[in-house]
């Protein structure tokens, strides 16, 4: 699955991976020839379509013509590079969208988004994506994934992977993206929450919010069948096109406050109410400082960049937001920003379906298509379908 | 001491406190009549000027005119409430600056920068300040404490508090509001620290760096005096008129980065370099991000607020800054703002002065004037004095 | 409710309360005549029987005769002291059992199980129990609060309360405390859990960590009727009257050992398998030291003491027990012991009660009867029925 | 540097290290032949005999003869295995003394004292160390070690590390051990830390309480030599021949009581006072439980054991210890017991040790010695000379 330029993507020819990293579109220059022992190649069980493969499709990026997509992958082991000691062939593992060494200083210290070792340009690194260090996509037959034994989760089962794989391949990145939001955003037993997007991360933030003990969850969006996928699985919502969410919220409530605040719009939001027609990249920022109550803290899964080439004006072109910092501070509000560290909370996760404890498959309603259909996949998704779209190249996935 | 308009301050003859709110400028009409015997009325020891005092004195706030100004209280108890159990006459006690009323739901969480109860139009109340609640400032003979026996912190021993009381006089808000600043930034043993700005919270902030074990602590500012300050105590210096804060950061420690980042300036920041001789609100945030590494976190004590009516334009006058969010959320920084909930680490620092750990008057220049100087202080500080000046109003403060 | 010997309780004419504490059987010396204007008078709407009580109950204390019982209080507030400004005549409250001043370093510092300022003899206290400062017990109709706008949690709506009333009145001690047990054992998502004891604390740091997030709960006990009732809301469950709890976790999990383990037993632990005939005080420390994996927490909410008149031997007599540490060392474990400080943690859990996201009163089988059935609800208690006793002196509970 | 048996210890002559795992005395038949391609071969800068390595040479263990002894490692790189991507020849490293993988769970979650890869037994391995996973000790010229990408701490500049090569080598064990106990007894900016043992890991732990900002240290030890060098450093001291510490703890500080407290004893603790002369395994637990306030927490970086053939009875030899765990838990302790994890502490003490904020090496009198020279430096040491001897087998250390 390539990227073909603006609004449009196809599925091409790429050559099997082999255990060093070889030229090709998006490949870092600094990273031609690396040599990759300690990684494994993956028969890709799922590769999902994500909303941030969205921000390149639709020209947002300067993602380069036949850059293979796909960072949210799920595969069987079937080639163990040399230097690899305790992944083996046959292993059903989840890839964690971020790229990690598993030898520097930030990866000691569980940050596995901001590795040091992985990209030549900067901390953190992603597969299949413009500018996060030149690693080949998964939306693809075969991959290779480096420090294999470090950035891999096997799943203990073979058979029971194989039927739970709709919810597990939610582990590579928005399940953890989600729950890493709703963590961040000091989610705990008895809170309420206010989470704006309902899309894939939106949900999985609710999702986790409710793991987490939250007594109300609230998901606010523009999209109705979107807000309805929220109330699928106990949600409250807030339709933003009809205003600002804080009145709606004090309908729900009786306050017009929440505990907590996560952010899984990032800057392509839009206004509320009769801006909503168009981008207002500090929108949700502002409205969730004003939203959350004095203590709280928001979690920002959301994706903020620093050149947008698409952005609504100058300032958003650079990546400047105007936003009312005043009204966090006298709220003596916190915020965490960045890529989820998929490896700090995969593995619990991953128990929690494996038990039975969440429905995330269901919850951002997974649906299994053929690598071929993946164009309209990505279409659909575009247009605001609440379906997660989950790729099959190898025909793991049983109909 | 009174706010008498812009660029004006005044000593005023002002009544005698009781154990109820009177009217008075700046006094909430919601507060008016509100019973205080929970509440002990102090004879003032000490009371600092502060950088947000200046704020109001140079006319950036709606202050009205005759409001007693004053924040930084510490005082001998000589009137004792009927509700108040612990506290007693003749204790000599520091008084946090953010009032609260250790009944509500935040003052049970420790939150009390943004308690509930003592602020008829919002969380968050202190002395002497303009819209934060309409208590009566200290910078005065006697001042009403509220609900003292949560308020208060009792020094153990009254002559030993005399002695060291230029010290002790900072725990009612700067040596609080500077370690909050650090230790929100993350500053444990080993670190690198920027604090940009070297008045008396960011030098405060540099000494508690150091006491959180801060391998390296670089302080950034304009005025060459208030930097030699910070060289007193074994701070590296920046001067931002010299340019961006990173180059002079990577000749300092050979990289253009440190691992925490405090913000101890606010919204009447000015530019880097060539910028430095007007305001430029967001300087300081912007900054901080780019020079903050990767994982890192900025502590924000420097005040931002939602309306300034002295703002360079538009933008400013309403409190929104020009802020290039995804600087940080690349780098996957988290950021704290807000007061300093001063009773979350009066004691500790307390106990640190006392068995002499740390100076911390030394470390910011403190000076005890006589009340009638403060004007005089009020104009010294404002015009850069590298110097806490320390009202001594009832001649408590040996010569 | 009153403690009249050995195995022995009887329903007894006690005074009406008043705003001072007066001298009565178990009120300590230095706090007679103590002034409670901060107090508020509670008519008693539900009153539980404790675990805690049994201890008194069967003689392994020096409760004195008529000694009034009862630390377990909700109620409705009916006279308000003088010193009370937001706890209001009707409202309807949990009391947490700790009693705290909300003044004093600790209360500061949320740990409320250990105010200074309540307790005469040492840090901490509660109501009706013996060597815990002397405050009357409230299994009775009406009680005396002291600190009333500190200690009270105050449900927002009367009649969702009464009508919630069987899971609401279980926030004054037993949620909280189980749940600090699941949480200080660090139960979070996705983890294994293994909980000794299935009474109702027990059962309550069950449902806790299933509220956390754990992916399996697994609760020991000897009593099946007990087990039942943990199986009853999805809960593993083992027979510890069947041999050494690691075999049967084996069994459930494929590992013989949990992420966290939880000592709801204390020092009245009878043995395992053939041993579990008699008591054998540090055999659930020791089974959960061998059980609970490298890396892993207790949580020992269950009781400890310093002195055990009825202890099986002269070490058991002075609270000493033979702990294998070595075991627990070898494994980095971690320890938590304690009484639950409850205002950490009831808020939460209140607000998990009124938004339906939990069912405390059906897991721990909550059985309302009247304060004259009290000492047959001692009795079945004692003999290990599976059941809660809520005592209803006032009706307030519906039949 | 081998072990002989009871008592004895010799240099002897053994093979230079290989990129596998030879049999040996003390090698794991599990751990034989495995291949180390992750690995690098260290010429020894320095390497310190330890505390734990006596409880070997005294018999109190099942350490076979020929055991080469030696886990606190400084070395410089002059092999690198095929595996090893970032650590190059000629890098000057801290050798963290457990062996940990950087690819299991444990590992993942900063737990390296605790990696379930490097043991064939149990979690948890160390270089030269009886029944820890079989891997050859250090005191010797050169040494293997594994997945060095991951252990291995490279020092910025050679020739600074040189220079301060007696305060860097305590970065292998030591200086984070004691700074774990501090750490986990919860000392912060303020408080007061009693440390039980005055050994080079009690002095650790009491710079280490100061680096994190205690207000007072104090040091109880019954040999005065220790003390006295305790005291060269600003610390309190307790003589614990003369009675229990609780006594002299109040003359210091004029309470019975601190906020935080240290076990750098272990299982060889003697009895207090009168009882100073034999040992008693539970002494210092029991003291420490006395002594630390309510609400406070133990470090217990000291070491217990399962098994102690030489112990003083029969419980002693199967590590069961005689806990008065009542005391602990009327006042609400937390514990933390178990192997420091190295790496979560050793790059931000380098740190301050490059930056001159710690002098290690005086605190603990640091004294290089020949390798040759080393079974007096264990004899010595073993008499209680107040003395961290340093190896020096390749010469690298100036005299």
């Amino acid at each position: 699955m390539a990227y073909k330029g603006p609004g449009k993507v196809e599925v091409i020819d790429t050559p099997y991976p082999t255990f060093d990293l070889k030229d090709a579109p998006g490949i870092n220059p600094a990273n031609i020839g690396r040599k990759v022992d300690h990684g494994v190649i993956l028969k890709t069980v799922a590769t999902n379509i994500c909303g941030s493969d969205q921000h390149m499709v639709r020209g947002r990026t300067t993602a380069p013509t036949d850059l293979v997509l796909g960072h949210e992958i799920t595969g069987e082991v079937i080639e163990v590079g040399s230097g690899v000691e305790f992944i083996k062939k046959g292993d059903i593992c989840s890839v964690p969208f971020n790229i990690s060494c598993g030898r520097c200083r930030n990866c000691k210290e569980r940050k596995t988004g901001i590795c040091l070792n992985v990209n030549p340009d900067r901390p953190g690194s992603a597969y299949g994506y413009v500018d996060m260090g030149g690693w080949v996509g998964g939306q693809a037959e075969y991959v290779l994934v480096p420090y294999a034994d470090w950035n891999l989760l096997k799943f203990p089962d073979r058979d029971q992977a194989l039927e739970k794989i709709l919810d597990l391949t939610m582990l590579s990145d928005i399940f953890p993206t989600g729950f890493h939001g709703a963590y961040t955003a000091g989610v705990t037993v008895g809170n309420t929450v206010y989470i704006a997007g309902a899309g894939p991360v939106g949900l999985a933030a609710a999702v986790s919010a409710q793991l987490l003990g939250a007594a109300v969850v609230i998901v606010g969006d523009l999209n109705e069948e979107r807000l309805a996928q929220a109330r699928s699985f106990g949600c409250e919502t807030v339709d933003v096109s009809k205003g600002h969410p804080k009145d709606q919220i004090e309908q729900i409530l009786g306050v017009p406050e929440v505990d907590c605040g996560v952010d899984a719009v990032g800057f392509e939001a839009r206004g509320h109410g009769s801006d909503s027609s168009h981008e207002a990249p500090a929108t949700v920022l502002n409205s969730l400082m004003d939203i959350t109550a004095a203590g709280g803290a928001l979690g920002i899964p959301g994706l903020y960049v620093t050149g947008d080439p698409g952005g609504i004006d100058e300032a958003a072109k650079v990546g400047s937001l105007s936003i009312s910092l005043g009204t966090g501070w006298a709220k003596s509000l916190s915020f965490t920003t960045g890529q989820c560290p998929v490896m700090r909370y995969n593995r619990g996760l991953m128990m929690s379906i494996l038990h039975d404890k969440v429905q995330i498959a269901k919850a951002v309603n997974a649906k299994a298509i053929p690598l071929e259909d993946a164009p309209r996949g990505y279409e659909e998704f575009d247009k605001g379908a609440a379906t997660k779209y989950v790729l099959n190249p190898n025909g793991y996935i049983a109909a």
